[in-house]
This record gives C-alpha cells, structure tokens and sequence, in this order.
C-alpha cells in the first residue's frame, strides 16, 4: 500500500446535511464525495419525541443525525473515492456555530436521557435559535453599563445566537435542565468528542461564540447581575483550548467502526464550516475578505491590526489561522430569504415554464431578474427576514420591501432580495473600512456560487473584483487540510493551503456605470437600513412584540 | 301590453366588463342580466392598432368595446328577463371615472379617425391612467401658490387621474392631438351622446372630476400659467350642465338598432358608477358613507355641512343627489392589489388545494388567513401598489411591506394586504371625522362583498357597522333607478330610491377586543403613512425616478 498517495477526510456539518469529501494530501485534488441530509433537518416547529409545538424563533437539531453522517456519508465518500482506508492519515470536521447542546460530563446530549427527551431545552439549539434575543439584549445593556472590557471586541454586541445567551434562556426557561447539564458544547466540539472519545476545545468557537478574549471569559461578578444562577457558567465551558490545525485524539474503535477509518487515525480539533473555509480558498491574507454565501453569509477575514469594528460578529487572536486577528461577520439570511420567497409561490406558468425548460425556480426567476436594467423593479428590499447579524446584531428586525406596484412581478422582487443581500454585504464591509480594516477583495464560497448573475450584483454594488473558491466543497476541504497539518502532512496551515487549497482569481469584475446605478439604490437601502435598524422606527420591534403576544 | 309592468334598463361600465340589468320600476326587482367583458380589456402595454408600446403608468381603452355593450349586454339582458322591448321606459348609464377621452364636435372618438389611430394620446385615457402625476403635481403647485377657490374643495389636490391632468398631458406630449380634440368628454357623457345622439354633460363628473365649483370653472389666467396653450382648454368642455336623474334624450334609431329598445325611449343623464350606487344601497341620509369595494373603493357621502376635508377627492353640491353636499373620497387600489399578490404567485400545492376543493386562490387565501388571530403574522402593509388617491393624493407612491421572516407564509401577506386597505378606509373616515363630516355607517358594494372576513376586518378595524347592499349589481341598479326618475315614474331620486333600492342592515358589527388589537397595527400603519408618504421619506419617489429613468 506504500504506492498508494495519503489521503484525509473533511467532514462539513451544514444546517440540513453533512458532507464527507476524500482529498489527496498532495495537492487537494477531491476524490470522492457524500452527502447524508438529517433525518430531522432543523426541527422549529414540533418536537419529534412529543411532536409538542415550540415557540417561535426555536430552531433545533438531532444528535443521531450527526451521527448518522459519519456512518453513511463516510463510508460512501470513501467508496466513491476508491481509496483504501489505510490511505487516510487524519479526520477534520467543522460544524455551523453557534449550534451548541447540553451534556453529561461524559458527553451524552441530555436529550438522550430518557427522562429530559421531553423537554425543548435538552437538545442542541442550532445556530438559527434566535428565541434568546430578551437574554441576548440583557447580556449586552449589562456589558455596556459595566464597561465590560470583551464587548467592543463583538462590536458592541453579543448575539442571540451565540453560547451565552442561549444558555441563559435554558437556565430561565427550564431551570433543571440548565442544572443537569455539566457540559456547555459547540457541536463543532462536541462531533469530535464522538470521533476520538475526550473533550477537546477549539479556540476559534470559544473565541468568536464563547466570549474568550485575552485568556480569559466574563467574570462570575458580571454573570450573576445577569441571574445569580448564572455566576457559574464558565464552568460548564472551562477546558484547555487549541489551536486550529492540532490534534484532538484518536479515531475510537466505535467511530471506527462507523466510518470505516483505522482506530487511531487522527483527528483535528473542531473547526467552525465558515472559518475553516479560508485555508481552502487560500484567503488567508489581510484584507481578503471571505465570503461564505449559503442560506447564510458568513465573512471571515484576517488582519495584522486589531480593531472594534461596530456590529463585526467578533475578532480573535488566531481565530483563523496562527499570527493574524482573525475577524468575523455575517448575514443571518441569504439564500435562506430566496429559499422563502420561492416558497411563497410562483404563477402557476413560471411553475410550468420551469418544469419544460428544467430549470428550477431560482434559475428561472434569476434568468428573468437579468434582463433588466438596474432599479428598472423600482424596489428596495432590506434583508432582514431572518434578522440582522451584522453590523446591527438584532434578530428582532424583520424583512422591508419597499416600491412594489401592480406591475410588480416575481422576478423583479426576487432581484430586489439579491439586491438587498448585497446591499448588506456592502454595509459590513463599509464598516470595517470606516474603522481602519481594510477589504480589498471578496472571495467567494458556498452554493451561491451557482449563481453568476447573483455574484455580479455583488461585484458592481461593492465595486471590488470577486475571486471564486475552486471547490465546490469548501468546508470539507478545508477541514481536509486541517486534517493534513493534524496528521504531520504540512507544518502549518499556511503551507497546507498554499497546496491543496484552491482560488480563481477575479471572476467577476465591477461595472462602473451598473456601479453607479447601484448607489442609488444602495442609498435608499441605507436609509432604510437606519430608519428602522437604529431607532428612527420602532415599527419591526413592535410588529415582532405583537405577533408573539398574538402566537402566544 | 298594458298588464305588463314597466321595466327600466341600467348599464354599467367598469374598468373590464360592461353590464345590463332590466330592473322592475315597482319595487326595483331584477329581473335579468348580462356582462360584456371588453375584447381589449384595459390597454396598459401595447396600442392594438400599432402594437407599440405604451409607458409607465399608461391605461387607455377602446370606445368600441364600450358600444359592443349596448350591442351584445343590452338585448341579452332582455331577453334573459323576458320582457318585451315595449315594456321598457327608460335606460340610465353609468361609468368609470373619470375616464375621458378627445371627440371631434360631433362626437367621434380622435382614435377612430384613420390619421390618429397610432397615437396613443387619441385614445380614452381610463381612470386608472396615473401618468399624468408631473401635469397633476404642477396644477396643484400652482392653484396653491396662486390661492385659487376652487383647489380646497378637492381636499387640497387635484389627481392625476382627473380631466385638467390628463388634457394638460395630452397638450405637453401630443400637441396636435390636442388641437384636434374639439370636445374633451366623460365617458359617461359620450356614452350618453351615443345613445341618444347629443352632447350632454351631467354636473356630477363635471363637479368632481371637471373643477366645476359654484358656477365655473378655473380661470384662463390661471390655465395660461400652467401652459400657455392651455389657457382656453374650458372651451372643450363647455356645456350646459344636467342634474342627476333629468333626461338627456330618446334613444336614437342607431341604439335602438344596438339595443333592441324602442327609438325614443328616454335615456337619463351620464352618471359614475360608486356616486349612482348610493341610491341603490339606500344610502343617501347624511353620515352613511357608501364604499364601492372593488378593483379600487370609492367612497360617496351626503352631508348637510361644507367642510374643505385635506385629501379628499371632492365635494360637490347636489353631486349626488339634489338638496345635499356630496362628497367623494377613494382608494387607488383594493381588489386589484390582492389580485395582483395572487398574481405573483402561490406555493405549487395551494394551486392544487384550490382546484381539488373547487376555490379560487382568493378564497383559499381568505380561508387560511381567517384562522390567525390579529397581529399573529407580523405584519403591516401600505396599500400604494396602485398609489393613493385619499387622503395623500399621489400616485406616485408604492407599496409597502415590513415585518416577513422566514416564517411568513403566503396568507399573511394576503391578510396583511386585506388589513392594510381596511386602514386606509380607516384613514379616510378619521380625516372625515377631523374636517367635522361625521360618518356614523359604512354601506358596502361591489364585488368585495364576496369576502365576509374582508368585511369583518373593515368592521372591526373602522369600529363601525358595516350595512351591505342588498344588490350584486349595486351601480346598475343605480342606473336603472335614474332611469326610472327620468322618465317620470317617480318624482325625485329620494322616492325611487326608497322603492327600488336595497339595504341590509348592520351585517357586520366590530368586535371589541379584535378592534383593539388592530388598533396597535394601525399605529403602525399611520407612522409608514406618514414616515412614507408626508415626506418624512421620499423614498417612493425616488425609486419612482429611478424605475422610470431606468425604463426609459
């Protein structure tokens, strides 16, 4: 078997499926690929023990179906490959974040305990839980009060999404719960602790999701002015943390068996899907600003300054990869916002167009969409139908569509929605210039990328080129190459990425005069964006205030 | 034939259709019925002669398919009632407004002359035409600037729909159709030249849509100032002026030929078809303000007082029926917004919901948002897809929407769209309230009276009871109760209406607690009114710009 080229395993955990990818540790060349979709997918409506109803704003997932991933897609993504289990030499993993659960001390998700499988607050809360707002808005009045010292490092704020708020909520709302739980994990953590059977902590999530800044975590003092329950918090994360690229342990004989991988093959440290992106597509370099478009957006970027960038999701010493500030941001919904609105509903026509052309609905109405000229919908859209993570970190705002007339048409709105998304891109990255952290170029990851005509709008409304990641599996490379340097392959990531990973350079280049046509647009979007985002309206916040007194 | 009872024929034309209804002089029964739906429709994309294409905002229809009524409605009306041609004693009309078109001094249509039938500007401009907003906008400029009598007894502005707009467009765009036009004309007054074969002009149009107040109309000094070719436009529609329920003529043998009607049979004066309906409804005592819901509303009310009501369309005396102030106020947009939501589209398995369980997507709808429970879905709309035409006066403004999230389904917008046009009434009533109209009943017709839960939201959101028309065919009957006036069967509209027309009482009564609820909405609803349409923004308008620049 000596012949036979090394190979290692990415797998990426997405909000509805994993992924295993098989890639050569030579030069990253994909092997083979498989998918596993949750069996559950996202459970926001009933819970499947009890099929009892859940507010609104949950959003949880399954362990099992994480599981199941690395017993069908592993084993197949190998098969696919043809390559020998012998020739893998390292398992890397990311995760969606924050998507956190509680746990016994020995790992088991409380919502495996017969008597807590009843109970909403026993099982993880994917990233997408933004029933933690109240908490989250607390969090932050406090830390501002106090001055707290790790706040402008979230510039200025923590969101409902991420570990502390979230824990909160359960503490508040299900107190035994809260109590039972002696662990407070990440899935990205947590998926390895399956693998290789220890508790292992990335910095990377403890930093961006976990409030870990300059070695250390909120105080117990500030922690219990949130809820005096609350002082000891930091104990169900406390751990030693490592740095990305390290090995966690070693395969166990029962993640062997369900994957097919020798016992003991290592595995590296848990990795967040859109932070272990950058290796892939070799955006590493300060001010190459990462763009990972999916049913979310997520930004990551590295710099060598270190700024308090208002609204960035968060900045973190090495959060990427060794030696750089790592900074993130990002957009609660992108594809999520066309997803919806293609499942609000189309003519009956376009439903028929689609089918006898075989294109799908986003085809079809993006092919419509491009063939007008710009602000010819004569809409605004703001983007907001899934909140707001960045810059106003408010998961109570909702969706805007201004301009719509009886002329108004599917397309045109459907437009006006990547429109908005883009016109959100360019806000964050407005922000991070106005605060001395300089973007000079997007590159982009994720199934948008299937998208030209949604990539040009990006390049013409933020006027910079637009680089294509050359992978198709971006995460699962990356946590591919991560393996790599786990396994000794590479001596860093650096070298890894520079190897296997994978860029095309200025796929989409701005138009200056669509550009300018843009600012128009774009400056109605900002009006908007502030009107109702910072307090010129309370309209969103009372309209959510009472659709949850009327649900409830 | 002398047991036979006398019968009396009304016509109505909408904006799609025109329709004849034989009504019982007695006591008002309908004894039979027929539509015509217009072969062009409304031609709002491309002129049939030349297939060219027309503008933004452009609506133009075709005076023959206004003659096919007569033609095809008429005679199977009759035969459908099974009454003979003799039995009739009178035919009445009423029509859109103000649609208005160019005639040569005997009445021709410019259109149907050879050399302008390429000319856009030739054709009847339908109420709906909105692309006289620049021409509208100036006229009111002005008339403020100039204090001229007239502007307050429009509530402050004239509209883009109206006869001075609309001519000022043609002079500016199409000169030469301009100076062609001898006569400038109501449809419902050529509709009347055709049937009886002279000119008439009833003061009903003339009052609300032809700024014909206490004996005259505005200055030619005042014309000159808009456009010095505008300055003697009033000899185009100069004319004697006819009160409501008076006789214009006997039908002539050309119509009578149409028809099936006796030659000479007395046709009453042109009417509009929401101010004929309020003798219908048995709504002419002051404070019972009759709303005509369909395609858009219009709302028509008696009064004993003059007040000068901010956005109002108008308020005429003896515009409605004699002895009283009519006043007439509307919403640019009702039924065609939610036909226009349906029309973008619905999930594919609503569309097979409907067609298995035998509902049209409107009632599907309907059904689904009647289950939530007020304020469930979130949301606040502005109901400006088709402009506003009361209280603001601008059709220039668009639509609006806040609030979707990945949640919102396609019933919440529909609900939302349905609240939004029951607020807009609610605005209208307030600025009645305000200017000392009282309003103490709503009288619903037209087509909306299909939706009860429609209904319902109006009662609940207004805190009035909302009495409905006890006719489907409220404008007709109308018609045919002038008609029975003019030919002497009764001595005054008051009198026949009281016989012929048809009111049932209180049939919706609002709900405290839900009337509440909408009450927060509502709020909303004002502050997007306002924020939007009182220039706290000028957001809609500039995407206007922006749409038509972009178009162009």
């Amino acid at each position: 078997m000596s012949n036979d080229p090394a190979v290692v395993i990415g797998i990426d955990y997405g909000t509805l499926s994993g992924r295993a990818v098989v890639v050569s540790v030579a030069d990253g060349t994909e092997l083979g690929t498989a998918v596993h979709e949750y069996r559950h997918g996202v459970v926001d409506r009933r819970l499947p023990a009890t099929d009892a109803p859940l507010g609104p704003d949950w959003a949880l997932q399954i362990p099992q179906d994480w599981r199941d991933v690395l017993r069908y897609a592993v084993p197949q993504a190998l098969a696919n490959a043809g390559v020998a289990p012998g020739q893998v030499i390292g398992i890397g993993t990311d995760f969606t974040a924050c998507t956190v659960l509680p746990t016994t001390v020995d790992g088991t998700p409380l919502c495996e305990l017969e008597d807590l499988q009843d109970r909403p607050h026993a099982y993880p809360k994917l990233w997408r839980h933004h029933a933690a707002q109240p908490q989250a808005d607390r969090i932050n009045a406090l830390a501002a009060e106090l001055g707290e010292d790790w706040l402008p490092r979230y510039g200025g704020k923590i969101s409902s999404e991420w570990e502390y708020a979230k824990a909160l909520q359960v503490l508040e709302e299900d107190p035994e719960v809260y109590e039972r739980a002696q662990r407070w994990i990440e899935a990205a953590d947590w998926i390895v602790w399956e693998l290789c059977g220890r508790e292992t902590r990335n910095l990377c999530t403890a930093g961006y999701k976990g409030i870990h800044q300059d070695g250390k975590r909120p105080s117990p003092e500030y922690l219990a002015k949130l809820n005096p329950g609350f002082a000891d918090f930091t104990e169900k994360l406390e751990h030693p943390l490592s740095a990305m690229g390290t090995v966690a342990g070693g395969l166990t004989a029962r993640a062997a068996a369900w994957t097919g991988v020798p016992e003991g093959t290592p595995v590296a440290i848990g990795n967040v899907d859109a932070h272990v992106t950058n290796v892939a597509a070799q955006a590493v370099a300060p001010g190459q600003m990462l763009a990972v478009m999916g049913t979310s957006t997520c930004h990551v970027m590295n710099s060598d300054v270190l700024a308090e960038v208002p609204g960035m999701c968060g900045v973190v010493a090495n959060g990427v990869t060794p030696g750089l500030w790592g900074y993130e941001a990002g957009q609660s919904g992108v594809g999520d916002i066309f997803a919806w609105f293609v499942g609000c509903g189309l003519p009956e026509d376009y439903y028929a167009q689609a089918t006898s052309r075989g294109l799908s609905p986003h085809e079809l109405l993006t092919e419509k969409a491009a063939t007008q000229k710009v602000g010819q919908h004569g809409l605004v859209a703001l983007d907001w139908q899934s909140g707001n993570r960045s810059v106003l970190v408010d998961h109570n705002l909702s969706g805007v569509l201004i301009g719509s007339t009886l002329a108004t048409a599917p397309e045109d709105i459907y437009r006006a929605l990547m429109e908005a998304t883009a016109f959100g891109t360019r806000t964050i990255i407005e922000d991070f210039e106005k605060s001395g952290v300089a973007v000079s170029e997007l590159v982009i990851a994720g199934g948008m990328l299937r998208n030209p005509f949604l990539l040009q709008i990006y390049a013409d409304v933020t006027r910079r080129p637009l680089s294509t990641i050359g992978s198709e599996q971006g995460p699962a490379l990356g946590s591919a190459i991560h393996a790599a340097v786990a396994a000794g392959a590479y001596p860093d990531v650096y070298s890894a990425s520079k190897a296997m990973g994978k860029i095309n350079k200025n796929v989409y280049v701005p138009d200056e005069e669509r550009a300018r046509s843009y600012d128009a647009l774009y400056a109605i979007y900002t009006e908007l964006h502030d009107h109702f985002g910072r307090g010129g309206s309370n309209a969103l916040h009372a309209l959510r205030g009472i659709r949850n007194a009327a649900a409830s």
